[in-house]
């Protein structure tokens, strides 16, 4: 009986811990688009880097999961439902110590990070949007700007001939 | 007879087409430092990403190995050998494509790949150098400038307190 009430105290413990892990991770989605951070991106391939400077004044690195990979350097337009490309950015900084070494003020490198932002291909779930999901996250967390959300495809969309995606891959010498 | 005749033409086909394939990979290897271009490289993982100004004037990625990654991530100082740190860079080119979007002058992207480096960690065979042996490639092919290559450590020396690396790994939010 015992141990009955043991096997049923620890089946419940797991029912809780589940249902608050599935809780926990629906909080992590962006809205409108429902995309939550793919686990494991940061370890992804490089498809290029880029500087923004105006506003934004950050450097970026685009990243893409192997379906992206794959596509970008078969050349293959449209992208594949499963692509998703991710865009790290950081903060532009000078750096005091590579340019002690230049013997001049020329390094920027990464500072803080700024936002990462996703573009998640499924043709049929967003079909509304190219096929393209679009989403936002700050220090981990989704940007639940619905209006902000919205002007990502409106922005994307005179790029029709290459996917809505912009950045190309940087060549490998 | 004619069976031995032609297993000792496929052992004579076999035994120059190893020592072609070895003559041409060794002559891929930088002087100095005897490095190959580390096949796969452009797999791996980002460590982070700058723009070198001035007569530079590129966008670079810095990408480790399995082995630099693991000790970026976790702080280690010194790097273990077996590390390897992989610099890309290409020409800091303005995107028309992505400024019009933008409405304004703002975006620089990769264009042109211009060289890749590498830092190798082996602390006996590169004693004489921190541990690090330094390699220059472009267009796949090693830069054969002894006397480039003997200014790559000076460089890195003043920075002993970090192993003699100076990227720092871009912070993940």
């Amino acid at each position: 009986m015992k141990r009955i009430s043991i096997l049923r105290a620890i089946a419940m413990c797991a029912v809780i811990l589940i249902t608050f892990a599935a809780s926990r991770s629906d909080d992590k989605a962006v809205p409108l688009f429902g995309i939550k951070i793919p686990p494991g991106y940061r370890d992804w391939k490089l498809i290029s880097v880029a500087h923004e400077a105006g506003n934004l004044n950050d450097l970026r690195a685009v990243l893409g999961n192997d379906v992206a990979i794959k596509a970008y350097r078969e050349g293959k337009i449209p992208f594949p439902d499963g692509t998703i490309i991710a865009r790290l950015a950081w903060s532009y900084v000078p750096s005091e110590e590579n340019d002690k070494v230049f013997g001049r003020s020329q390094s920027f490198v990464a500072g803080s990070a700024t936002n990462v932002q996703f573009m998640v291909k499924d043709s049929r779930k967003y079909a509304a949007t190219g096929g393209w999901g679009f989403a936002q996250f700050k220090d981990g967390k989704p940007d639940a700007d619905a209006a902000l959300l919205k002007t990502c495809f409106p922005c994307h969309e005179p790029n029709k001939a290459r996917d809505y995606v912009f950045t190309h891959y940087a060549p490998t010498p």
